[in-house]
């Protein structure tokens, strides 16, 4: 809940000093010419990033998922993963089986392999992490941003969110869409199609995972630069339109949208001269890409809402 | 627990197909022109891999150790590692610094720095993986042993095992030796000083962490050879040697000490061309190296103790 905070106070100190330190979330190595390696490592806590119940399969699934979806955001091409897992004690062989099932499935989706790790036992949650490594001509960073810059954010925002309260039963929507929500937050898409567009023409790019606005919110600080959201351009999906259109505040309801995390989408910031080759990457039936924003002066993100600057309330901010 | 069978029946058919797959602990990169990346991922519990209680600095020093163990046994030199930690709530911020505060002393010990990670925080014990990084010239596989090499042991045996004991108040030893096991458990050495000598003269090697005898049976196992284990050459320390004198039965004794794990000594296999290298390497006042045993036909370790074949009771038989 805190990583950003830990990492800022606790592990700055400590990063290797060449290269980009731990002001990203990969790691950048130099393998061979014109080609780096990509590292990023995540981990996950059964009933805090997936429900206690959660079927094996969708838990090694997602893991690999939400690692592939760092390597996206770099511009990298997974191959392959290190996996540490802790098997609680209600595991047992049956669900260990459908964990390794799970990996399988998404090992074939996306053609990559495990190249090595642990496997220990736990007397508390099912924890597991992975590194996942991938390789890239020319990997994008967090820091590159620059003034005049446009924002630019893959897919649709806030489904993870909705996802995760569809899967907790304490959402009211129609059955169709609940089902489409639950399976968003099981089960995201590294958006791995966006490798060729990012690597030619973003200037700093992250998934996003902690919420749109806490995530702009590390791009801008890493790189220096303010960057403007404009929450009425955020992209929704026709669940995301539904619940906005039973919410009592509309603005409220999208800044929660922007808020809520699990989305895995890219957000990226290009400059202008890119924006037609951004329009070609997003046209049906590929996965939209929106113009929501745009680098200005500052140092934070700035939410806009009617013309007017929001202080959001919510997430994203205890990171600061 | 059972990692190997885990391995071997749930992940080995995950493996990446190329290279060594999971026969090894560790996935080799190419990474240049005479240069190869060294991979490996280990993983720590609470109240499994350490005491409930442990100081969060000793925590953090042995879970990088231990990762620094399986490169020192690859030949490889490390420069960096990614970590993934899930903090208990018995963790505040004092043990978190203090947890960060081991990491900054073995980094500056070793030489290495932080690429990036995750921290989650968790309901259970703590948990934390560590992937490490390192290079190697000519990176050593497990699976190299030849028939009529000869099996080297670094340092000495048993004393993680005893020093378990130790911190557990379990063992009835004087208190400067008490004191000293400790510490073996708590701060295990690993053997980077032998690198040159492994990358030169070896043809398997691995470290020491589930039993001598156990992983001299993964190496014999992995490489498709037999090798014969010298129960009476297990080269012992002095707190060894004084649990050793008060024991019932040496033959049990000397078996108990070389299944006990925890040890981070290296076990290579070399052809007899290597013993005088190995003997110049083990000179004092370096880390004695041990001849303990030899590669011959079969497919399995064969423990002999005055000069008939053990059937060994405990451990590393279980991961078979």
């Amino acid at each position: 809940m805190d990583e950003f905070r830990s990492i800022a106070e606790l592990f700055a100190p400590l990063a290797l000093s060449e290269g980009e330190g731990l002001r990203d979330d990969a790691a950048f190595l130099p393998s061979g010419p014109g080609r780096e390696l990509v590292i990023t490592a995540d981990a996950v806590v059964e009933g805090v990033h997936f429900l206690a119940g959660t079927a094996p399969e969708l838990v090694a699934r997602k893991l690999l998922r939400v690692n592939l979806s760092d390597l996206a955001a770099k511009a990298a091409e997974p191959f392959g993963y290190l996996l540490t897992v802790a098997w609680p004690e209600s595991w047992g062989e049956a669900e260990r089986a459908a964990f390794a099932r799970g990996l399988a499935e998404d090992q074939a989706e996306f053609g990559i392999g495990l190249l090595g790790g642990d496997t220990v036992s736990t007397s508390g949650p099912m924890t597991a992490a992975v590194t996942a490594l991938g390789y890239a001509p020319r990997a994008v960073r967090r820091s590159g941003a620059r003034e005049g810059d446009l924002l630019v954010v893959s897919g649709a925002i806030g489904d993870g969110w909705l996802g995760l309260q569809a899967a907790k039963r304490e959402l009211a929507l129609g059955g169709d869409h609940l089902a489409a929500l639950e399976r968003r937050y099981a089960l995201p898409e590294p958006r791995l199609e966006l490798r060729a567009l990012l690597r030619d023409h973003a200037t700093a790019a992250l998934d996003v995972s902690d919420g749109l606005i806490a995530d702009v919110a590390h791009l801008a600080r890493v790189s220096g630069v303010g960057i403007r959201l404009d929450l009425e351009r955020t992209p929704l999906s026709p669940m995301a339109l539904a619940w906005l259109a039973g919410s009592p505040n509309r603005g409220d309801a999208l800044e929660a949208l922007a808020s809520g995390g699990d989305d895995y989408e890219i957000a990226f910031t290009v400059d202008p001269s890119g924006l037609a080759a951004v329009t070609e990457a997003g046209r049906p039936p590929r996965t939209p890409l929106t113009v929501i924003g745009a680098v200005e002066a500052g140092r934070d993100v700035r939410v806009v809402y009617q013309g007017r600057d929001r202080r959001p309330e919510r997430t994203g901010w205890r990171h600061g």
